[in-house]
């Protein structure tokens, strides 16, 4: 099955996974669509600004404000009931065109792997290509 | 046309679908993804945490915290605008790779269907299967 | 490659695209799914209530406050993180099941574009159509 495996470096990161997205499309594949998924409940995908990085800081900072990771209300053991609430708002899966063999994207797009929690290593994203 | 039905039971209710979508995988079918849409304006999809009960009951507290049922701007005679804004939130479909006949998710990751208006009879989810 | 254009005529606009999908369905495709995506970072793609038109109001005027367009946090130059953040929380893509050559869709529930910056023209939606 095609995976992507990311180590995330910091808390809340949005890592660009554009090239490895497309280092998986295989040989020959040229219309339909790509399928993404993280195995993950306090990780999510989405599509964003890739020009000024400010955009994506600026989402960080924006999200940590709306949804604080301390909470009195929060009662789950772990302490990162915030990253789950982040993951279900992004959403575990995303569903992108190819065509010609390539991600159809917008100029200003970009894929994001967002890891909501503290870093971990081995973070999983699996890849299923249908053709049209 | 494949469909899970569910009477929910309560305002605001996360309910574990996964055997419900294992239930429908047709035999013979190995590998590709479950594509899963509800038919409703105030209610979700989401993946989330399995384990700990207390993330799905955070998770309901703090949504209901940040989308106030009562709120003075609200227009829709229903009532129910902040449902419909969860339902929006949380989205109302998803995509979940298939191997090997079963749905592959992560350790800790369950499909919930998200009540978000009072408890409702026969909640209607789509479920389309598509090879790769 | 199927693809919907829209110019968006104010800020912050939900605009049905039943209509526009529909035409885009293939003739003899009876059964399978449609793939939605948007190829621009300050719109998104939903499905909400078609009835009552204060609920579409009355989810943009929520959003308006819950993500407020000037916050002295943003560093973007551009000024339009606020759209920025939208498009990523409502989503870029969305996958609707057809049946009969029609997307089945509850009775209550339209497909929407979203536009989270100010009007533009051509904004573009991309569709794929694929048979289960």
């Amino acid at each position: 099955m095609p995976t992507i495996t990311i180590d995330s470096t910091s808390h809340t990161q949005m890592i660009n996974i554009d090239r490895a997205i497309e280092n998986l499309i295989p040989k020959g594949f040229t219309s339909g669509v790509c399928h993404l998924f993280t195995l993950h409940t306090t990780s999510g995908l989405t599509v964003n600004e890739n020009g000024d990085p400010n955009v994506v800081s600026d989402m960080n900072i924006f999200m940590k404000d709306l949804i604080p990771w301390i909470n009195d209300k929060y009662e789950h053991s772990e302490g990162n009931t915030a990253a789950h609430l982040k993951s279900t708002i992004y959403g575990p899966s995303l569903t992108i065109p190819i065509e010609n063999g390539r991600l159809t994207l917008g100029t200003w797009q970009s894929v994001y792997f967002c890891e909501f929690d503290v870093p971990r290593n081995s973070r999983k994203i699996i890849v299923k290509f249908i053709t049209d």
